[in-house]
């Protein structure tokens, strides 16, 4: 199998609804890296929000335990929740809460679970990026029921990983790349193409301010493919959620 | 909608190695609840075992916080593993120990993670009998890598849930039925149509000898066809298992 | 010493208020298994029950470190609850639920600790038996000081532990009976000899509907002597209870 | 009733062997309060004793939850240990350290669990009175098991409580007296008169130099009698404990 | 270098005021021994003094990881707080709570907390002695800014350890001292020499009633110097304090 | 007070050796930030770098109580590590680690606690650059003591964080300004001006590239003082170390 391209993305796709009971869920896919993202409205803010007469919109990150090529342990089970798991659920969140338009959600709390079914690298960027559906088609449901007012989304949002190998940079590693890259970005981006959270480390070398331009150029580079899954997602309309009681497969 | 008969199950399939990184896997659907099954082998056991020369097969069981009609924390996030979670976790286990021989595994530990996606009732019975099909899976992989002999798996198990409603005894309660059944009860079976476990609660008042046998006579009913289903899933030769690195969605 | 017959108990006793504070309390043994049981009455229910104007009955289990034969470290020590011990409060919890009219008790809350002070077997069903006691005495208390009309202690439950052995069916397993029988079933019943609860498992093999119905009649042919063992215990007129201030031992 | 002496303790009382796992036990009152004292022995040090040729002896104090006038949430429920409670096993062990001959133990670990079953006043010293009965009964079964040579407890330990009420000092405190006490003093001492732990705390106000002589001199003409209750308890030759199998309460 | 003379202590010195946040703060050495003590108001109070018209004061002790010779695990991250760190805290609180005046203070809890930088004996008694000077800061600042009326403040506390070497009493222990002492006090003072709280442990054999009065001696022989090292903390006038906004060091 | 320039740094200082115990400690100011870095050697390494012959650094931030504007409470009281605070821990230990030559180390362990002693924006910045001579004292420590050879340390990280305030970007937020900034990045910078660590959120809005430029122009201004600090830091010889016994305050 010959390499992907360095401006390749994996085969990117998002399925809109995969389960029922949420107010909006997406299974998104880059490769063979599958997050279920489901957005839960609860009719309530967190207690430091109370009174101010805005909602709040949080994430919260997780992976089976066999999500990976050999089984981790859960969380629960150890007691205590793993820093990686809280560090990536805080990144959702902020680029999440970046693009809404938070007092026009009325005192609400609409939460983001991204749950790894299988991991092959990109996860939490896959998670931003199905995240913003899953939050899309809350917010929609929000609006059909006259909850809110249009509005309350003003943004768009989408990411991609990007590293660099020894042959030079990489958009979109899967796992056995990330395992081998000298660098490692994570980019969050806007619609108009700015930027809303970028995050480079120097895994096994110093990188030069050159490298980190020439990475986020094939970030934004699959910005429009990004938005057009997101767009494809989102087309379906929101009747076509398959009513409760029919039997269906997560990503029928 | 008429209302199901008596003795029959919702519509009940299992599809196997949904994903990719687990030596078995199953994604197992009782209507619209949704368990994925994942069966994990470790080249240990657990220390209270260790130099005996045989093995151990335990199960866990959770629930992605939204697999409900409303949202519910994560275990780990508030830092202890609920009573119910625990409970159904050792059930399934004691279950699918019942049909391993463990000396044949060898000092090898395989863990099977139940993890509902969509629940609407019967979630512990749906993953007893997915998770045999998970179990299954990685045995098979065991043997036919030459690492342990055949004869490991000899029994097989499968479960389903009964109910007493207002108008009589009901199969596989969903969510709906569940709420309002006086009594309830988990029936646990091998296929020679004996009980590995039996589990009966009167949730809203208590029930007669008659009423226990009117259950377990529906229970053994349903039993050719979850043994079916499990057939249909292990028909699927190993060797279809899907490679790493196409990319697919769970239910593909 | 001759074996005890399979239909015999072990000798039941439950004293009486062995300790002073709670509202209600019993030390009850079935043979060298004894557990202190305390029902304490607060004025408040769970947050999820307030303004409902019924009670609540819950229970917790719990075993001293050196009850067992081998001494076991503490749950607090480990940060966390065993799984048994959660999953055995919450059948007891049930079981004494089961008996009560919630309505009549007011908003209050009732809490009945089974500490087990010395384990041999069939540690739950004594405290289901003993647990009773030690509710009825709470709630005659209540109806004394007029704070709560009569009937809110409808029904009665008690329960036994039944196993198969190697030459047969066995009514209260002691420990070493229970480490090598082949199945075991914990039967909840209330006095009208019907079921409250019935939690079979086949620890070494499969059991037959015919060895069920075996077990259950062992149990209920011991109901009359359990029920008893109750009567002897309620029969002491709560005045008679030991004033504090003098001094006495739990099972004086 | 007279108010008792300011010099008098309260009946204490210690019955050996209430219950038959431990390899040494003890039931000691203090007047309504009542600690059953285990004393567990197990062939293993903790970690960063390995290897040095000598044992260890550590304690453990809870109260059972309806112990006390109100009910108490239990540790392993809150998920840590309170300061009081590892506070005062810390204390209890160290005073039993305090007689014991550790190399004489071998690497051996014999660790005291204090459990109260009713609180009135006094528990930590109770339990330091009857848990040196519990530890030397463990230490006499290893001696009669010619696991250990004779000389292993070469001291005595015993404990009282002493507090200045409004009229003057008063030993041993109940709970009602404990409540009003200006100045609360737990005084553990040595057979021969020598003080081994003293804590003084002024509740209410600072105590002068003068009334913590006073308070010593009650607490050490209290010593005789505790040490007798000592010697009652350990009068009964170890044969004379009841053998597993036979039924008994704890304080039979 | 000769020996220090037993009735001599260690250089102490109390800086006031080594950072800007808190409302009180003093930096205190004993020696080696430097602690940070940091006085925070907040305009409520727990849970279970809410309605009653007075204040609380509480302390929390802590230690760095590198405070000691050898690094030490913190306890955020073995999940639990140790028991000598929650017995330092409880002491402490009391010590200052014995003189102030709580009704004074209104609704209002002052939480101290004392955090060790560097270890060298004596951390709980200079806590307690540079934890005053933090207190008195802080409720300094209440009155000037009229928040409270004069008054809250009647008493003084000071402490000091003293123990028993081989070749005689010794006071203010450092660390190389403590590890050898036969028996180990920990004094709390009032201002009029009357005793506040007194601790004292044989560590490696009882102790006499003329050996604590030996080391009281010494311990009140020391109270003078201890008071006058607060004074001279206090000394400083207010309005000293260093603004927000300067750079400072804490010891500047 | 006239603004600070938006390339000028706040006063930067780096005291070697606050405290005495630990192989290397200093003692970082960013304006009114302080934060003590010590760095510990322990001759193991973490289980799962057992036996490869090279070492690991890894770092650990908290903050005291009051090291902000009011207090907040202990992450060991809330009985779990705050996702904040285990991030910084990670990025701490991520730049620190990029500059190590691990195997150079042997099999030990190097950990550098950042304990933040006041809060006034940039504690993570800080804690990096003065962690560097931390960690550069400790590797000094294991060279003069012929514990390693020279080379184990062959580069060097500073940090420091810009942002985006109205009137456009601003080197070294201080607490004031980082509540209003509307993008906040931090920089991690090698001493050859090449990147380690690249963080930036658009905290109130997205950010052009042209921005980021923008702010990581100012950062690498910054880079040569903050070298310079950390040289002056080193200069001063190991052999100035103040020797134990004498006393002294941490900045002294």
């Amino acid at each position: 199998m010959p390499r992907r391209a360095p401006h390749a993305l994996r085969p990117v796709t998002i399925a809109p609804h995969p389960i029922s009971h949420p107010e909006g869920s997406a299974l998104v896919c880059f490769g063979d890296t599958q997050v279920l993202c489901c957005a839960s409205v609860e009719e309530r803010v967190p207690p430091w929000l109370q009174g101010r007469g805005r909602g709040w919109v949080s994430a919260e990150y997780d992976m089976l335990p066999r999500a990976t090529t050999t089984r981790s342990s859960r969380d629960s089970h150890r007691g205590k929740i793993s820093g990686r798991t809280q560090e990536i659920g805080r990144l959702i969140g902020r680029a999440l809460r970046s693009v809404v338009h938070l007092p026009a959600l009325g005192e609400r709390l609409i939460t983001v679970d991204c749950d790894v079914l299988q991991a092959d690298g990109g996860t939490r960027c896959a998670a931003i990026t199905g995240g913003y559906v899953a939050l899309a088609l809350a917010i929609a449901h929000l609006e059909e029921g006259d909850k809110i007012k249009a509005g309350a989304l003003p943004g768009r949002v989408a990411a991609v990983a990007v590293g660099i190998l020894a042959d030079g940079p990489q958009l979109d590693l899967d796992y056995s790349m990330d395992a081998r890259a000298a660098v490692d970005l994570n980019v969050v981006m806007a619609a108009d193409a700015s930027l809303v959270e970028v995050q480079g480390t120097g895994e096994q070398r110093p990188f030069s301010r050159q490298e980190l331009d020439d990475m986020l150029d094939l970030a934004f580079g699959a910005l429009p493919q990004l938005l057009a899954a997101q767009d494809a997602a989102l087309a379906i309309p929101y009747a076509a959620r398959r009513p409760r009681g029919s039997a269906g497969s997560p990503a029928a």
